[in-house]
């Protein structure tokens, strides 16, 4: 089975959100149009629908993200499901029991959802591969491979300024080598019929062969920018910084980093984005972040209703 | 007051949770059969009941366990509690904080129930002893002492399979020595009837005077599995391996660990059971582990329901 | 805008819980008087009450204190709130975003209030004057400044028992100068009328000009608490203890420990108080924490109530 065949079940409904890659672009429509319905719970005096009251769902989180993890969590309870946080990093796989036995046990809990975040390319795709037929895995993150609720809720984002996504030209930029978010940016990009993705940065976090995917590639910011719509912004792993791949996060700010000025060439009604945490001063000036059109905490927003939406399709409680 | 005296009533109904030894046959099976009412409850579209509704549980773990956590927490969202997780190892008796006021303070929070794991065998009970009379204490496990709801979980597994405890032969085989899980399976087996209770393992894990229990010791699997109906392997602690008691798990395999070829001498239709997690290769061969024999992840399930009953049953919030 | 200005809207209701200072005798009598209706909901069989029903809390914890933590969660989940728990010790901030970043993020999540516990005076305000006009935000205890609710909670105490705060005399006793405990109470029993109130303690832990605040200072334990009607004891921090300022918890009990002995001084009808949790031989002996004139484990009940009160009314959830 593919991974395409596993995320789907037989009558093409969503059963698991692992990648955007394979998705048609009527299902990735139908999930921005459900993640509007939910926008207005966010807004409510109750922000609490019983969409899943009565459902578990397992946060199973083997690399630590405060930011992802609670915002699962919370659309978890703004559709009434119980949550239980599980962090695999000091947990049973400590005691020497096997990825496998955990799954197996948790599930023999009755757990209904799964949501992975993981340090391994792939490894929300090897869950759902194993569990029962009843429950759905999220992919909170996976390795370099993927992000697709987060390429979704940027999606929704482009969707809610630009209205369309066939004219667009979108910019993604910094490190594109180790980004899963870049990945399923592309894709979802792609589907959705942007005819013009661009991915910008230095050379030394530009992947192989990345023309394959169908985007062209600046390693000048200007460059990359210029008459952009949207521009995405990824987020420096300081780790990486700290490698020999880039000496400093101040030398990256110089060359790549986004400043009201460099950002002239753009089209003027251009939004900037970026998954966050943002580091001011190296991936994007302050003035930027704080500009109108910086739509970064709107994206955080959508983050809740599209995840909201991405659990209440996969759990069939939504008919699409 | 004895340890009877302290779980139950003055009507004889259970109060707290603290060991079987003492429980009437009565009472179990009216557990048991409470149990059966919840397993439904998980297979429900909404696992939620409201039995428990504005009440608050506290686990009190003073050893880390996320797995027995994770099923007592579970068990109190099903019934519709507000859970409180508190880690005491990291918490208020840091400050210096005796335990005794720890409890006093949360029993002036109105906390409804304290799920107690120790590493001192007796530490549910002192507090048993300790709280308001509103408040239900359940023994998460104390110690080598005890673990009364992994024990009525096994027994609800072996009625499911077997129906009658009144012609069962059952082995329990590991290290016997040190597990609290074995003593309060001696106990339930006895009062529900069970005529033959093996005890099996090596003789530097096996208790003395075990035999006053009224079990037969083995020193050899073959021997100790004869005819079994069924077996209960007990979890090898990797820390007791590592010290002198046991050269490594390796060893301890070839002569202990259960294998198809081993199997061979029990009946037929045996069941094996594991508390979990399992060590692969040390106590049980993967192939049994996932053979139909093996019931380890149905008693994960039962765990559930069984827990569900103790705190419904001991809340008063179900009548016997 | 002044600290006063900033916890009030302009119809003078309270918006968030920053501090006692400033706020009006009849809205701090209206938040006790609303107190006293959820004391009720605490004996109720089910503790819970929709007020806060698809609320989101987030408790914003710089500095570990579980104990405060717990009565905040307690008193949203029994208001209906959902609750999220943040450490920002291990969390978001250690990804190098600023403190305001974070909070901007928390708020595009739609959360409703902060709790936030702060190691550094004025934090919550910081918090306040950042926040969305929507957003509550209640300071549960920073630096040395202030620690609102737990002043409240302490006047609701003194209320239940003394009726009138008119006429009373309350000692304040222990490590004055690094106690926000000690400036909120002065506050509030000043606020509410109180005629005589003492500070009590060691030259080394009493602020330079506390007469200032309008108290009495006392450096002898007998003459400070010399018919008191109430002896608030603060909480001596082991650590300071440690250092310089004092020489050991021995020799600060035999000077400034609260025994039955020296309690014969007081009013007969004089009741103890402490924040918890208790050192029991440092600050009080055993037989007065456990004494009918001890009412600590009271002010935990009422510190529930009194939460639960304060996050009603910033919320606007009540009408005053």
């Amino acid at each position: 089975m593919t991974t395409r065949e596993i995320q789907l079940d037989k009558s093409g409904k969503l059963k698991h959100f692992l990648s955007i890659e394979g998705l048609s672009k009527s299902l990735m429509t139908d999930l921005l149009d459900h993640a509007e319905t939910f926008t207005s719970v966010g807004e409510r005096i109750s922000k609490k629908v019983p969409i899943l009251r009565g459902k578990t769902v397992v946060n199973l989180f083997f690399e630590a993200s405060t930011r992802t993890r609670t915002t699962f969590e919370l659309a978890a309870k703004r559709l009434s499901a119980d949550v239980m946080n599980i962090n695999l990093e000091s947990s049973a796989t400590k005691k020497g029991e096997s990825l496998s036995d955990t799954l197996k046990t948790l599930e023999a809990m009755q757990a209904d959802m799964f949501v992975v975040r993981h340090q391994d390319s792939g490894a929300a795709e090897f869950i759902a591969r194993q569990v029962a037929p009843n429950v759905s895995v999220i992919n909170a993150g996976d390795g370099r491979h993927a992000h697709p609720t987060q390429a979704m809720l940027d999606m929704f984002t482009i969707r809610k300024h630009k209205r369309h996504f066939e004219q667009l030209r979108v910019a993604i930029v910094g490190d594109i080598a180790h980004s899963r978010v870049a990945r399923s940016e592309i894709h979802a990009l792609q589907i959705l019929g942007v005819p013009e993705i661009r991915v910008v940065g230095p050379k030394t976090l530009m992947p192989a062969e990345i023309e394959k995917l169908g985007v062209r590639t600046f390693n000048s910011l200007e460059d990359g920018i210029e008459k952009a719509d949207v521009i995405i912004m990824l987020r420096l792993q300081q780790e990486r910084m700290r490698s020999a791949l880039l000496p400093s996060g101040r030398e990256f700010f110089n060359t790549f980093g986004l400043t009201e000025e460099k950002l002239r060439v753009a089209k003027n009604d251009v939004i900037v984005m970026h998954p966050g945490p943002i580091n001011r001063g190296v991936e994007i000036d302050s003035r930027v972040a704080d500009s109108p059109r910086s739509v970064i905490l709107q994206q955080v927003t959508h983050g809740i209703a599209v995840r909201m939406a991405v659990m209440s399709l996969t759990m069939g409680a939504l008919s699409v």
